[in-house]
């Protein structure tokens, strides 16, 4: 069988190029023992992508030169040596860029096409919306009445973490880029306050939005976003920290001041929790229970969310550098096949 | 009853010189309903002190021009308004930079000078002491083997950090300024290794000293020390941050680079915790245990404490600008009175 694939040609410095990649197609090994044959279905673009594009020290490995980008994929079973999955089954897998790949069956998590739409297994029902309900319920713990301020909020991680805080009878303060995704936020999101990072007077938005102050704050983004927070937070406000994507394309550390003591002294004289994290690390204690909650949110139309699909693998890099300045939607997935 | 006490005459730009205090001679109001009058014996100074001269948005609000300076105090009562205290008992409050005060009796702890010495309350077994205790178990939480690492090691926070490390089965690795502070670390409290920040291959000593990471930095001090230690911290690290002295007397934010999102980008890569604290926020939960515990390890010989006690209270001004450079040994209180 054979694959197309899109490999890491050189390393992108600042914002990844069509030249950063190469595309490839080559013949894909016959499955071996505990081993199965996928067809990609649909892609995963996720920001944490650019991470793995670069060799600076980091969570995950980076992808070696010549070698083919990763990302989760919802893909059909072509073939099965194991008797977990048969031909013919959709699952979850982690396949990369590639219109086919050879994963260990035991890496794979079969899904119900009946139950949600497999596409939900990239988003609100995984990754994105994992990070999340963990980040948000175990460093946040939003009490009632709080608030809470989420960027790149029309976002699968945004757009969840403000409908949880919702639940939990916090007030969700979302932040996204232009009017349109503004309006999101309030008529689909049920988000209680909308502003817009790209507004001249945004700091003076998000002071109004938020008469109470910031009591969590759910780091995505950084940058200009994080400087307007931070005068507004409130003595024990928690941070969890999943991404920073406005700074991925950098190359260079911002001109100074110097402002690391500065955020330092913040941290000390409001008492704040700034906790980095990685969804994986609350996978074992609490994932079984998202796997039973978030669902009954999405059927009890408590937690709504969005996605944008783009056709064809032949897109994906133009999609995924959209999806470093916001262009996207909603969550980004590349429609591979059907 | 007179009292000479040091106020606040205007606020320091830098380093607290002498012309931002004055000293006055004030007859003090006679003890009402609940009150005590009360002889001052040791002034305890202590760098938050160096907030409070300050107008800048802190935890506490500032000590108001022409208003005495605060601070911990061991005091003898004079003179007592209610049953709780009896004129003779020595008790620990908040008398403040003066040598007679009149204190609310709720606010004040009686001392069994049989106990332990008086001082003591107001470094190890007093908010120094319970600044260490609290952080390092609540937010530090030391497993057995791990790194902890502190700085002002031979402080009163300091060294109980480090001390308590140990008794948790960690590795207690300090940092202290010159080579008579560096000797006490290993003689004095048993830190497993002491280095002196003012070395010029301070950063490689402190590789060195680590060789297997920090999972836990004690944030007391800021600068340099900090920037020593953000690239030795492991995944996972802890960083209580109860203090950022090397910066309390800056007037103007360090040069560029601008490094707040290579902070976060840190707490987010290393999946790091970053929390501040102030002690009073444990005090409910956890004081009763710590002044069960702390004077079973003082009697054990498992923690070990240095005092300095300067004699006079006209050397207050002087020992507190000592303090702000570290040139106390120990925990630093005036002696004012018999």
């Amino acid at each position: 069988m054979k694959s197309t694939r899109i490999v890491l040609a050189s390393r992108p410095t600042g914002t990844p190029e069509p030249e950063n990649f190469r595309t490839e197609t080559v013949e894909l090994p016959a499955p071996g023992e505990g081993e199965a044959l996928l067809e990609t279905l649909y892609l995963s673009l996720d920001p944490y992508m650019r991470g793995r594009m670069s060799d600076a020290p980091s969570y995950s490995p980076p992808v070696a030169i010549g070698g083919t980008m990763v990302g989760a994929t919802v893909s059909r079973v072509l073939e099965s040596r194991d008797a977990a999955v048969r031909s013919g089954d959709i699952v979850l897998g982690y396949g990369g860029w590639q219109t086919h790949s050879v994963e260990p069956i035991r890496q794979l998590r079969r899904l119900d096409p009946a139950a949600a739409p497999v596409t939900t297994a990239l988003g609100v029902l995984g990754m994105p919306g994992f990070t999340a309900y963990s980040g948000l319920l175990t460093i946040g713990r939003p009490k009632s009445g709080e608030t809470v301020v989420v960027a790149a909020a029309t976002g699968p991680v945004g757009s969840a973490v403000g409908q949880i805080a919702k639940i939990q009878g916090a007030r969700a303060v979302g932040i996204a880029g232009g009017p349109q995704k503004v309006a999101l936020l309030r008529e689909r999101f049920g988000f209680d306050a909308a502003i817009d990072h790209r507004a001249p007077d945004f700091a003076d938005q998000l002071a109004a939005a938020t008469p109470d102050g910031i009591d969590v704050y759910f780091e995505n983004v950084g940058g200009a976003v994080l400087d307007a927070v931070l005068p507004r937070l409130n003595e024990y406000a928690r941070i969890p920290v999943c991404g920073l994507i406005a700074g991925y394309n950098a190359t260079a550390l911002p001109e100074g001041p110097d402002r690391l003591g500065l955020l330092m002294g913040m941290i000390l004289r409001k008492s704040l929790t700034v906790r980095g994290f990685i969804q994986r690390e609350f996978a074992a204690e609490q994932f079984p229970a998202f796997v039973e909650q978030m669902p009954q949110w999405l059927a009890d139309g408590r937690v709504r969310y969005l996605e944008d699909v783009v056709e064809g693998f032949d897109h994906t890099v133009e999609a995924f550098q959209g999806l470093l300045v916001g262009k996207n939607v909603g969550k980004l997935v590349v429609h591979v096949a059907d």
